[in-house]
């Protein structure tokens, strides 16, 4: 089913993330993405023809605009957003978009840190991970991060100011967490799943909560695996708590205008990887997968605007 | 460290409990029972002497008395409770005891039912799992359980008043579910663990609760197994949660109370099964994780009141 179209929107950023992974492979909070479909994929763009008051030629608009270098805007199942005036297409993206949106929802709603409480992070390089962990910070809380690399490390620290990170690659992460967290976990935001979250299960305070936001060592590899001492969750008194950041929609308005003051006042720094070109989209998506990354991983459709060529969807986009 | 001794008390009966498997194992929520120190355990009995005024002579107390025939009451760590005038010694060990209280506070706090909910219970012809699902009956939910045989099956549809029983020892579990749970579980109170937990988890509905009451399954045999597909808890907007029926000891009277009146009024209905003999203790222990039993298993210590004999310690005992 298509509603009637609203609007001609030339791409401009695609967001890589990790969810589309779960899409291609099966049905899950959304229904699969069929071989030979456009992948469902987040997208900002810009109005290049309107015929609906929802929309203005020029407008900067954000949504779920799939891998492609144009969409058309309808009433129906493709409604996209115009973020407030002045947004930089990069933070429509990622701090603004799902993954900033993830680290708000997923901390605040499903976490709920109080100001002195021990907040651990896996995936702490990442954009959700590294969002998560500076809003966990600027609510007065202790914040250590895992992630792949020294450099990694040294940017969770330097940069997203954690107190401290574990490079789980070279690192004992159990017996780590032991010291540096000696008063135990009181909440653990989740990107990874695997042995992290098995370290983090031993090492949780009563009254523990898990925000399960990702598990992104699970999704390569044959089976996958639960964590063997998830019973800890009785000893601990905890919770392990599922979220989607969908789920939160009315209340974007509010989260947007959050980050968007803190990340204004240096409170939460954001950093988006951006490479040139759709050829470029299915390595940009993969490094999701590796570890090779920092921040939001996004893909710049540079179009050359000097030429039109249908074919090639080439097209000026200001 | 022993406080000053309060009373002398005659155990009557002990309580049989999965949990006590973990105590023997490592350090849990409690410290690791020693080798060659008495086993910690639920009882009940009669105060025989008493230099306290907590205690009159005669008194039913029900506590930490420990696999043994004689306790001391002390005023530090051993002191005993006196359950309310004309308890019934097994309603003491059972409904009133752990795993009664197991299933008011783990169903009514943590899992939540309201009515019209489906509620799943693991372990349904349990202590525990039994009282669970007669207060999601009483609370007006539709309640399926799973058992090992039809036997108990039958007995927790027509004794307990299930709406429906699995045997998953000939069942595929997974499918059932689908079918008698088919706009999903809303709770699902967990005594057992394993694959029947990954079962609820693939037929739990959106903001489904699970409570980690136990995992009986994972207490015998090699490697434990968490369950695999956990991420459900995302597309779920899930939670699993853990807790520990100690840590409402504040609100027992009134748990004690409401159990009472149900029991009174047959909303719930409650087996214990007695065997006789400080010599069955082991054998009877050992039922629990072979799934021989129905309801609660506890051993009466039958003393022969016409004899005293401290080496065997036999003595009157009301």
């Amino acid at each position: 089913m298509v509603g009637t179209w609203e609007a001609l929107v030339a791409v401009r950023y695609l967001s890589m993330d990790p969810t589309i992974r779960g899409w291609l492979e099966r049905d899950t909070y959304l229904p699969r993405v069929e071989e030979g479909a456009v992948i469902r994929s987040l997208g900002v763009g810009q109005v290049v023809t309107s015929r609906s008051d929802r929309y203005t030629e020029g407008d900067l608009v954000s949504g779920m605009t799939g891998w492609q270098e144009w969409t058309i805007a309808d009433d129906d199942q493709r409604q996209l957003q115009v973020p407030p005036q002045g947004t930089d297409p990069l933070d429509a993206v990622g701090l603004f978009g799902p993954t900033g949106l993830a680290a708000y929802f997923g901390l605040l709603e499903v976490g709920r840190p109080v100001a002195g409480e021990t907040v651990l992070v896996s995936g702490a390089a990442g954009a959700t991970g590294s969002v998560a962990g500076q809003i966990a910070k600027h609510r007065g809380c202790r914040v250590v991060g895992t992630a792949g690399s020294d450099d990694k490390c040294r940017t969770v620290v330097e940069e997203y100011g954690f107190d401290d990170c574990i490079n789980y690659r070279t690192e004992e992460v159990r017996s780590r967490l032991r010291d540096v967290c000696s008063d135990g976990i009181d909440v653990f935001f989740d990107n990874v799943g695997g042995d992290i979250l098995e370290a983090a299960l031993s090492n949780l305070a009563r009254h523990g909560r898990i925000v399960i936001c990702g598990a992104i060592s699970q999704y390569d590899g044959a089976e996958p695996r639960g964590p063997r001492n998830y019973t800890q969750l009785i000893i601990r008194r905890a919770r392990m708590e599922g979220f989607l950041v969908f789920d939160h929609a009315d209340r974007y308005p509010q989260a947007i205008a959050d980050l968007g003051r803190w990340a204004a006042e240096g409170i939460v720094r954001h950093h988006v990887d951006v490479v040139n070109g759709f050829e470029q989209v299915p390595a940009a998506f993969c490094r999701l997968f590796t570890g090779d990354k920092i921040g939001k991983n996004a893909v710049k459709l540079d179009r050359d605007p000097d030429r039109q060529d249908d074919r090639g969807g080439r097209r000026p986009c200001g």
